[in-house]
């Protein structure tokens, strides 16, 4: 499904806690106990805060951003439309780290990053590998990854899925944070904010009936992937080979 | 130890950490997996963020208060101390809310929190329980309580120390983090910190021998708690009912 | 008329005038000798700040949060646009607290207010009463209320509209303040703002002529509300049960 | 009384309150039905804000700088203490306007203002008069002058005392705003407040008995005016032309 | 060339730079050596700071404004976008003075200035000359005005290009920087910004071949003022009363 | 001559004054033209800031760090007094980095620094060269150095010093600013500022006459250097080798 500005509104509550959650993360998994390098994000005065990387500055990476600033880390955000790096600058200012996405600007930052977040989201196709396994051997020991896209597929070339039982693994001396569905952790707060987005849609099915309130909203009808045994998502189609019939009442 | 302004200049990068960490660990276990109510600490937006309450405003109160509203937690500080009330004040901005410390205060504040900071340090001295057993039972279930403070005894009625092999054990349906040696965690930050604020006394004493040391520096001297058998330190004698000495060369 | 992001060009100054008065009438009226609680809206260090209520997020809306927060006072905006609640967090951040709208949020906040403003503007409609009788009988004495929409028959149930002169009325021991107009009180500054506003299209009526200046701006055209005697609004024509016109030249 | 820091931690919790007060006094002073000049401190997007003038930076001049900051006005204070302008600098940072006080910088900022504060005290003396009769005679028709030193006799030349009946009056067609005992308007939070800072001394009082609870506390000695019949505070018996005795147990 | 909001986007980074550039040279100017008036834009506690006016509120204005609120100057924007006033007062906050854009408020701002920033553009046509000599003639003597439209003939009736050799020239006792091709001084970063800006652009020409990239993309095809000898960019046609031929494959 | 808080009362206005100059002279000699690297110190987003290196967190440093970061540098502070490090933390939050000082820590920052400025002041004695000429040699070409110190001799090994007529010098392909009274250039600012700060001495001077008033004044007292041939201040005295007499009537 879409908006008026092209987002995406029933993810976007999931993209701001799963985001929100990957600084938490991170952080706890710097612990010397779960194997990170035994670093504090912040610092304190006198000392060095850790350098955190977020690829990507959609929904997810701008909540990432925000935390991790929070926390009175360093944080470099790595984006490749150029408008939507203005937009971060103003809304964060010059604490903030803006980098235009480059192979050698993403190799240069996250080989110096203590925590570095993967928050690439190609709405419906998998996401890109944009750090490979070259890059990660060259991390620092105790390092943290985090890949939000993980549900996509992942956007680090060595992430494989993980669920909240066993949160992570160590790969060159990197630790992976790789869980699928992240947002369960806090279901409380998530279920509300998932609540809040549908609401209007389900009230508008319940009116009128699926028919009609997919006619009615454009919106609602990008919603829908397959329809009567046909794919009616195009990027879905796309991605799988598979032939796109569109929707019709 | 001392400072030219009454403060503990060895003990305050541990404090710091700890009060920084303390917040990092009170997200970490609001997670249902940890026992927690599935609470993300900033709520997203339409979903109102979590309560954090911050036991006392000194240097880890203070600290721990920065990294909560930092999460974009809602945060009140409870502290006895009117100046320091008013500098915290100067320092937060209206976004923090600052209680002056009554039973009333801490009761009502308590009870209504998904996570409690205690952060009370009475040099040298056992801390006090200000959260009673009571107080406890009336918390919402899969709140947390983090307490700093558990290298003096703690300040939770509750309040049994832990490592970090199993930090966390649940009371009364409450997670209650009781850490001791909290910055042990984040063993790379915390030794950097000691480094800074240990450096100055380190070359004095080293240049100067302990006797020439101890007596130029008046607040290198307030670091002495036994001498030759004798107790140098009051606040220790007067807890531990021995007879005080004070210090000669 | 409207504007190209579908706003109110000639209403907005007007708007934000009363958005911001509005708090400043509200703190006046929470004084003891005008029927309020007496209570200071930002309260001091150790005393809790006055909460504030502003339902609605639109232009009014968020110039009276804007002035709100500016005196220190907790305050928390219900709005149902989500995207606009984003927004919203996006202008203030954390400290203000941000709710999705529902009748129980509503309920819940109305009812534990100090100062309820009630800014919710349907273009050209009457303004639903989100606020119901029993709410505001369930407010605390000498609580405050000022209600914005009052000039399109107000949103809370018990309003009725006042003037300059004798600007308040207490029911439910709740403080009512409804003068219709209230930007008259600031003649000078509201004055200026209209003049920003209207110039741009009062050059194009005087250089144009009526018929061709609305011709060639669609947003002028939105703006004519009856024409040769037929409605030319379509909102104004539903609400008044009329048959809508549009317009010709 | 006094505090460690030469401060005066009975009367700072009024001054604080009256501080506040004296902002959200003027504003509404400024509204046309009240006699001023119709303006919104704060202006709107491309209309000016209005001029604030603030005398003095101790307690109650910084409260109402920050309030007025909070309403968006300009604002500049005023003060004699160089060292205070520099603190008031670092705690508001370059939107606050400092000046160092002549006679011809309140000539100046005041002939130009639409509101001044005067919040200048010197304890236990009458306050000095800064702004004469000329000046007033000088200013914009409208404006309002709020003297929060009217206790001690005002710091304008044409205050008088007024009640919170009848607020106001207007001389050279200014108005003045002298209600002696301001903080009486918001009850509520002022009897929170001064609790907050009488509270420690209450209890020493009641557990030592006023001869050994002056003995011990310097600071509650500084608060005797009168003992046994002779005067006690020296700024007191130098203004009155008695003698001073001090104070023995 | 154009973007999806109407911007520039090949334009945009220079005039970023441009904007960000003109702060600093004024800055520069204003001390005694180079002919200013010995000010510090910023001002110390205590002495007022120096007075900026930005005329024109779009790129290389806003990045003027951000600069010079950063050196801690009174900075005042003029604008005739009522809509933009309201988005640079959001970004800002009250520190920035914002001023719907009039003969008269130009000639009144700017005649009290320390510093005056000529940031108009006019796509593809000349500047308009806001600021008249007669303005220039009343200014006070050392006050500096940087022309960052001098590239377009300038925004100023007094201002003739000059050249980073020797970038400025006094009239009326005024300092003129009109610099063509500012950017040049920070050529390191410019590079950078350009390239970031350019790169998507120039994969497209190279991977498509200019007929199909310009007819796949309209924004590129914006960019074209002359193709096969005809004029094919509106402005410039008209601006050089020529014919305009537009563009086709 | 000192104050109640150590500090320097008279040298703390050209303090300010020379550490905000150094900011704007830094930028403008990273211009091309002028022998730097051709850097904007605040980047634009998409392309990083310059590194901005400040040695020393006293006035004339903090005041540096103030512009720098207004000029949207990434800035780090590097000061061996560790209290002063947390105020400067307190005072600018997580932006700005902070670094306790060590040869490692000044050659690993200076070395990789765009802009470093030297704001080391040792009251009465020679400034200590904190980088050396290797540090020199090892920094980038077109990098810029500003001496603050220069007037107690610099604390660059490499500063020798130059006049308004002719700043800077090239060492190293290292661009050195090195000019003595720096506040010279914007003597209006600075004349103010330093009026501000002598006028209560001046009067206490005109009123009693030097000797009673530098009896009344420990302050003013600590002011006197020479008196009647006899070196009456000791860091003079001590750096010079000659017998420090004290200052008797």
């Amino acid at each position: 499904m879409t908006d008026a500005r092209g987002g995406l509104p029933l993810l976007s509550p999931m993209s701001e806690v799963a985001g929100r959650m990957s600084v938490q993360v991170g952080a706890h998994h710097l612990e010397k106990e779960q194997g990170g390098a035994g670093i504090l994000l912040g610092g304190v005065p006198g000392v060095p805060a850790g350098d955190v990387v977020v690829i990507g500055g959609g929904v997810s990476g701008t909540n990432a951003v925000r935390m991790a600033m929070g926390l009175e880390a360093r944080v470099t955000v790595i984006e490749k439309n150029l408008q939507r790096l203005y937009d971060l600058d103003l809304q964060f200012g010059p604490s903030l780290n803006t980098r235009y996405s480059t192979v050698e600007a993403i190799e240069e930052l996250v080989t110096n990053a203590d925590l570095v977040i993967g928050a690439v989201l190609v709405p419906g196709a998998a996401a890109p590998k944009l750090v490979t396994r070259e890059m990660v051997k060259a991390m620092r020991p105790g390092a943290v990854m985090v890949d939000i896209a993980i549900d996509q597929g992942g956007c680090f070339e060595t992430s494989r899925p993980t669920s909240h039982d066993k949160p992570t693994y160590i790969e060159h001396d990197v630790v992976h944070y790789c869980v699928t569905n992240m947002p369960g952790a806090v279901a409380r707060t998530s279920t509300f904010a998932l609540n809040n987005a549908t609401l209007p849609f389900v009230l508008a099915l319940a009116d009128k009936g699926y028919a009609k309130a997919l006619g009615d909203d454009p919106h609602l009808q990008h919603g829908l992937n397959v329809h009567k045994g046909d794919l009616a998502y195009k990027a879905v189609a796309d991605s799988l080979g598979l032939p796109y019939t569109g929707w019709t009442a």
